[in-house]
């Protein structure tokens, strides 16, 4: 009983879930914003990578809307850097959903064109079954978590548009074992870009910030 | 509508996994086992905390349940050093919940008193809100998650019967800030004991083992 009510009011929320995700996705696009969906587990490093492609980027204005179940560190610290960011606090939701992107955003102001990195929850299950209306999937993912990852958590790598391997300047402290994980990786996703780098040192942000505004270009 | 309907649903959800917790935690209690929900983000060592304590536990017998989203790596890993271990995949839930459980037990055999760990989904986030029926909650937290972990994840913290502070052998090469982290756990929980440790060096393990065999003791 309980589950049969259930499996109806899930439908119902995830069909109204996409269609107002295709709204946000393409209202923004009208305006030259390329909207990205960063995911990835608690402490994998997910603002410290917008961090790293903030200060590298050119041509591009970015923008940002952090999600966290509670507290509000995150936002204060990006906002110190000048960027124009929004927090959402969820209070317990696993994850950010389509609804309250199209309510945040209705608070932003998008002066230039640009890009719009939507930190989603920390949490490497829930937030891959959300689309928010995001062009770019982004995955954080990190050598301290092991290499076990892509097949223990498979969605996440499959639906990633492109995957952050973070925090390689620990590599020599851990046994993590780099064929094992993008063997995973490749199964799941065979032609997602996968980049290296260290959130600490800067090691590979040229690489990725080139990627994310040739894909802002191209929008 | 979708959201009346949907919290209706929940409480039912809700009222029916406690009452089913209660059984659970009741009759292993009644059988002298021990039951530890282990829970904590991808990656943070949850195995390895398990293997730690193992290899270590003197007096009392080690039961497994090993929960996954997809693959069996830990189960096949624990099964092969001697502990009778099950594995329940979930293929998208993000938490176990006290059916499963219940379920699971049901094809245990339980021959002495002892102690049955239950490595919950890799999530720092749902499986907090679901009592599966455990006498003991254990939170596995790591340093290369960063120290403001307790502040944005207050559930898991805040539930928590013993806490492990994981891989403190990378200590040097991290910015782990533990008198911030140490702060956000206590204005949480203030009497819950933390132990840190490192599951690659063993570090920290005799104290951790010694706590859960005198819990079992007292059960």
């Amino acid at each position: 009983m309980h589950d049969v009510k259930k499996i109806d009011v899930m439908e119902g929320i995830l069909d109204e879930n996409d269609s107002i995700a295709a709204r946000v996705k393409e209202t923004l696009g009208e305006k030259g914003i390329l909207v990205v969906n960063e995911m990835g587990a608690p402490g994998v490093g997910k603002t410290t990578t917008l961090k790293n492609i903030f200060s590298r980027l050119k041509n591009v204005k970015p923008y940002v809307i952090e999600g966290d179940i509670e507290a509000d560190f995150d936002t204060k610290d990006l906002q110190a850097s000048g960027v124009q960011t929004l927090q959402i606090n969820t209070y317990g939701s696993c994850h950010l959903d389509a609804p309250m992107i199209e309510h945040t955003v209705g608070k932003m102001e998008f002066d230039e064109k640009g890009i719009l990195f939507i930190e989603n929850i920390g949490n490497l299950v829930c937030p891959a079954e959300f689309t928010i209306g995001e062009h770019v999937m982004m995955l954080v993912s990190t050598v301290t978590e092991g290499s076990d990852k892509p097949y223990k958590y498979p969605l996440a790598f499959e639906k990633a548009d492109v995957i952050i391997l973070n925090k390689v300047d620990l590599m020599p402290y851990l046994d993590f074992d780099e064929e094992f994980y993008m063997k995973g990786v490749r199964q799941l996703n065979p032609d997602v870009p996968v980049f290296k780098v260290s959130g600490r040192t800067g090691e590979g942000f040229d690489e990725v910030t080139a990627w994310f505004e040739k894909r802002a270009e191209e929008l």
